[in-house]
């Protein structure tokens, strides 16, 4: 752990002082991070993590910045949900690449007024996916921040086969995993002042659950990358009308979809139509699902969606077919072309 | 590259639209980082980076946020310089584990009104230092910020063999590379609104650049990592009073420093002189010096030193003991324990 300077600044004879000082950070990341050590040769209270790598096999690495009031909203997540759903995205894009999640770097910067339980609550949620998922926390940050939280996370993994988002050939199923708009639907909930009446607890739990603490694909994504007939696949981040085309982009395929074979829950279309939203509009558009998006050899698609099924318990969707051609196109069921919401388009007109 | 819902809220109806699209950024960043592709199977454009590693060597991750007004100021860093620097702060985590840096993972959140040549600066700078190091920049992500901007870099480094911080022996020599205070006289002279007079302009070029485009003592760290009779190796980027004791803490030994064997460069006390400040607390106060602090067995130190100066032209110093006590103690001549700065205090004082 470095704070590049960190204690001078908070000497500026700024009113407000932090509730922790860093090295009472970095003893409580230690030992909230202490647990699954295997392959780390060093962890926190170096300078940097030390990570025997297994020959053969492949190192994935993956980091973003997720930022309070542009990835995340503290109005409706806890600090637990913050840092669950901060591990849980990174989980997702190498889950994406059949990976298997194995070393997490963990960054943190909070405003000076953060309590410690906050940011205790923070890697509570963090580390509660970690352990689920067999990943060890080796190393972290914590720094004021002048504005809201922002949080880092690199997170590492190991494959013996990466699976690119640059493969998918023209005739591949276009597949995905679970259902679609769950978290839209869940952030619609969260985002009203009082829920929906006319919907069932039980609904509005398993929607603002996805939205809040969303459960990666780990397992599924490693069966897939380990399975034949898969050629190419990425986590669905930021909603199926973005994320395909950008697969297609890379793969140099272009894509039609049926929009009528969507996978989208009956709890989903509850919440639509309890708010009066477009569901459709939610699968296509609402984002943050963390499903996989595969191309699969048209041969296999079959026995891949039942060994997945069985395997892990989770249906894979035959929604379309990759093209030759470059356009992706939505259709309906008499094959005419139709607009579908993209992420971007549904957050201008539906908030 | 994953945007996790950010041109969702870019849609969000606020009057400040970005002036670059996400896909135009990443454009423009893999052109950029284009280059020595060595051990890259997937660099920018996938999810995620994908890394082949020498059977036997260790790989070395780090990762921390950079954060504007709390790490550096664009008051006085243009963009490039904000770049470089937030790559070699790692390059230099990482050459103290006597490893070599070779992949980077970036990613940057600034306003929505930075200008596409302000982001282009910003990777043109740290690209610059990249390629003087030979390390690929394997991926990215580019958000918008509602505060400043936000810079975290992931690096990861190989080595055959790492060097830590919390193996120092009791009767190790207490070894610093270089000079420490040019960042913090550096700092100074930016700080003023006028160049203090009296000094000449190459002193005045050196201090200001060791602040703003510090040059890790990357060929150091991996020659004295392989050398014989290293014990213990950290940078130094808070400063001395501050990183050794966390050292020392690690390593379970205390430590007696003589501050009249710190070495300060001639030109830092000619700005100290002008400025009316002390050359000795921004030695071991000042903070961003990123030389190299290391624990070297007494036998050892004078073939180190004169082989690191031979190796790489860079003095390796001694400063004083590692100990069996606990304390860390700075003496002056006539063995009396002296109060030394810290950078939290020089920071409090000197502005």
């Amino acid at each position: 752990m470095n704070t590049h300077g960190r204690e001078r600044e908070r000497g500026r004879g700024e009113a407000r002082e932090p509730a922790l000082s860093e090295d009472d950070l970095v003893r409580r990341i230690r030992a909230a991070a202490a647990g699954d050590r295997d392959g780390v040769l060093v962890g926190i209270g170096d300078d940097c993590a030390v990570l025997e790598t297994t020959p053969g096999t492949r190192l994935i690495a993956k980091t973003d910045l997720l930022i309070e009031d542009v990835h995340f909203r503290r109005r409706y997540a806890e600090a637990a949900d913050v840092g669950w759903k901060a591990l849980a995205v990174y989980i997702s894009d190498i889950a994406a690449k059949g990976a298997r999640s194995r070393w997490a770097l963990v960054a943190l910067a909070c405003p000076a007024a953060t309590t410690p339980d906050e940011i205790d609550a923070f890697y509570v949620g963090l580390l509660a996916l970690a352990r689920e998922h067999g990943v060890a926390v080796v190393g972290g940050d914590t720094s004021s921040s002048p504005g809201g939280w922002f949080v880092n996370v690199m997170l590492l993994g190991e494959a013996t086969r990466a699976v690119l988002r640059s493969t998918a050939r023209p005739g591949d199923v276009i597949a995905v995993t679970g259902t679609l708009g769950r978290s839209a639907a869940g952030l619609a909930v969260l985002e009203r002042e009082h829920a929906p009446r006319d919907l069932d607890p039980d609904t509005l739990a398993e929607m603002t659950a996805a939205h809040l603490r969303p459960r990666p694909r780990a397992a599924e994504g490693r069966w897939l990358g380990a399975a034949e007939g898969v050629s190419a696949m990425m986590d669905l981040s930021d909603g199926l009308a973005i994320d395909l085309p950008r697969l297609c982009a890379e793969s140099g395929v272009g894509a039609t979809v049926a929009v009528d074979a969507v996978p989208i829950a009956a709890g989903t279309r509850r919440v639509a139509a309890a708010v009066g939203r477009d569901a459709l509009a939610w699968a296509t558009g609402g984002g943050e699902d963390y499903e996989l998006l595969a191309a699969c050899a048209p041969e296999a698609f079959t026995s891949l969606a039942a060994g997945l099924a069985q395997a892990t318990g989770t249906a894979l969707t035959r929604v379309g077919t990759f093209e030759r051609t470059e356009a992706v196109r939505f259709v309906d069921d008499r094959g005419r072309e139709v607009e579908v919401a993209r992420g971007f388009e549904h957050f201008v007109t539906g908030r």
